[in-house]
């Protein structure tokens, strides 16, 4: 084992994008992170899966190897910094390092928010710390902020753009009116977007960072499979255009929420936002983080979510903090950490934006709003247009569970006049 | 001494609004704290100028004082949190305490940013923390991210909406058309902006604010007196108009930045923010902090900053961060600070807005533009509009030098078309 205190040997596992821009940031800032913390970090070994690969960054001779277990076991390597990706082999290289003793810095939301009590209470166990603040909001500080800044403060709500693809598609339907089969195929193109683009558009990666955001804040584990889904395709230019009319964009949002009697709501859900809320301006693949408390009132952190550099910023934040904490022999345990009870989302309330067409002749408006009655949800607002034969009817309801408004929309369906339901949004509160 | 090691015990120096707010955080939020880090936190002593003084929280007989000497000498005391305000007696008795070895915790912007080299100096020597989170930003968590999170990029500028009341005034001369003077006295009607207004309005609390955030940012110790101010008090609503009209809302900008030579600028002016900036939209008593960096790209940080809850929020995470680091031995350096090297306000580069009341003339327009030539300040726009005998000239520059559109003014001034320099506002980069 090397000896030099000062120095701290970190072990890459991953060399893509993020551990690229770490490379080339550790060497441009390396002399003022020593300056600043005394501290000299070294990329000793990186594990790649292909050798011959042209990589961006130059290192020695003899850094890089495709032996990820070597350099997880190698006695020299002082931390490891976990940038494959995926469930497996990722949990259990992350788990051999922590039972070395080694402190482990991951950008991998998917680890994260599936195994993550498993890695905690191994990190736990063997005194060191595990981080992964580039796992939500890519350069943006949101777990060390509600691990630390904010430990003193109930928090209620937590309402995120945590996914830049779906915002910049959205972003692009509400600037210029694009379809989102447009606006998918120009994300795509630039991209921003995955050729099977599942996992951004049907909000898996949000509600992954939805989990992560949600256990951190209230102090239970939520996992991805808590969170409830619904992604932005069936959302049209024409609610996004009823949306300006009203006051609104429509956002995809990951809404962490904990009641009065503890449990917990979780979901990914496109929403009008009002206008005048601060998460509307968030524009193309810009991410931010509305934080509601008891005590600090509103909070919003705004940043680049994603991309090599801002999140290799993130990983290098936490590497300076654990390799600190390291040398001090100390670490930020995260805590013993419950099971989240988690609120079924048929009880969560919302107020929505119902767009429907209906048949234009006497009495449909009564036997629609009659419907709404008999459910018991409210309207806030409505208005009409006009389609030759037909009319179009949209409604802003005031807030209401999810269970009566399911109820109310199979009833709609039911009527002879209403020729379809056309879309669905919840309006998020303002 | 007390033995338990598990509970920590808090000497409060000052509980007005922030102090009052902290004990009853405590009181509701002390064994959710103690659920997630182990720590049982007891406000032990309070110390307070006016026994006899009603206060909003109860607390056990034989816990408020007079005496905070006494407080912080107090061998039971683990941990002290000062919020008495202003720099003496607070730096004496922060001072002691830190020798004493025992952690601080404060929210006095003006001692951190006057005298904060000393006390880290001092804390740095004793090994306890110097926390300081709520000085900046009340509940937005800024200095414990510049400090941590974003230790690993080089942080190029901060622009700051850091005074709540310059921004609400400003806010309701924007919505309303409120002239400066009503807007000011709706400020102090509800309580927002004191009395005697001058170190909001002038821009000497933003410029404390400024100093801090440059000291974090940069590692170099800058203090208030380094910082160049321009308060808001020529704002009027005709600029305002003109902003909304050419695309820009007026804010007061705590700006602090930092250039390839390593010199600093800070500074604190009214300036036009272009509408599609975040900042722009940051309105009422809000505060925000935009932060542009190599490697993380921008970031916005935007909540509460002022009010005792929010201000409590920041110093508890404070408390808990630094209980946490005492019980493990350990805690957070700032590090040895060199004085920052200060770039003279008149190399500071800006574009500009410029309003002048004219003669209504031929020739007019070509002898003001010959000024601007002659000085090499280059025109981005230009608007006129007639006022009978006369004709108002709008211009916004490009970048130049301070010092260059200070003699275009006097040169302007020294014609004898112009009738008057109605306001020159800045223009922030967009």
């Amino acid at each position: 084992m090397h000896v030099d205190p000062s120095v701290v040997r970190l072990g890459l596992l991953g060399c893509g994008n993020v551990g690229a821009a770490l490379v080339s940031v550790l060497a441009e800032q390396g002399e003022v992170i020593e300056a600043r913390t005394g501290l000299r970090l070294e990329v000793a070994r990186v594990a790649v899966r292909n050798l011959a690969k042209a990589r961006p960054v130059e290192l020695p001779e003899g850094v890089m190897t495709h032996d990820a277990d070597g350099v997880v076991h190698d006695p020299d390597i002082d931390l490891v910094v976990e940038l494959v990706g995926g469930i497996e082999p990722a949990r259990s290289l992350v788990l051999d390092a922590l039972k070395a003793g080694k402190p482990v810095v991951t950008a991998n939301k998917e680890l994260v928010a599936n195994v993550g009590t498993e890695l905690f209470a191994a990190a736990e166990g063997a005194g060191v710390d595990l981080l992964f603040e580039a796992a939500v909001g890519g350069a943006i500080p949101i777990v060390r902020p509600l691990r630390e800044s904010l430990a003193g403060s109930r928090i209620r709500r937590i309402t995120g753009i945590v996914n830049g693809t779906t915002n910049y598609i959205l972003t692009r339907m509400s600037e210029e009116g694009a379809t989102y089969a447009d606006a998918l195929a120009e994300a795509q193109s630039l991209g921003y977007a995955e050729r099977d683009p599942t996992a951004d558009v049907e909000g898996f990666d949000a509600g992954a960072k939805a989990a992560i955001l949600a256990t951190i804040a209230f102090g239970a584990s939520v996992v991805a499979g808590d969170v409830s889904h619904e992604g932005i395709s069936a959302v049209t230019p024409a609610d996004i255009a009823f949306g300006h009319r009203l006051g609104y964009e429509i956002k995809l949002l990951a809404v962490a929420e904990q009641g009065d009697d503890g449990r917990i709501a979780v979901r990914v859900h496109p929403a009008m936002v009002p206008t005048a809320h601060p998460l509307a301006s968030v524009r193309g693949s810009f991410n931010a983080v509305f934080i509601e408390g008891d005590v600090l009132g509103e909070l919003m952190l705004y940043g680049r979510g994603a991309g090599g550099g801002p999140t290799a910023s993130a990983v290098l934040g936490d590497v300076v903090v654990a390799a600190g904490n390291l040398r001090r022999g100390t670490y930020a345990g995260i805590g013993a950490m419950p099971r989240a009870v988690i609120r079924p989302v048929d009880e969560v309330r919302s107020a929505y934006y119902l767009h429907l067409e209906v048949l234009d002749r006497p009495g449909v408006l009564h036997a629609v709003a009659g419907v709404f009655a008999e459910h018991e949800v409210s309207i806030q607002s409505m208005e009409q247009e006009g389609l030759g034969d037909e009319a179009r009817l949209i409604f802003i309801t005031h807030e209401a569970a999810e269970s009566a408004v399911q109820a109310t929309l199979r009833s709609l369906r039911g009527l002879e006049a209403v020729d379809r339901v056309t879309n669905v949004v919840r309006v998020a509160s303002g």
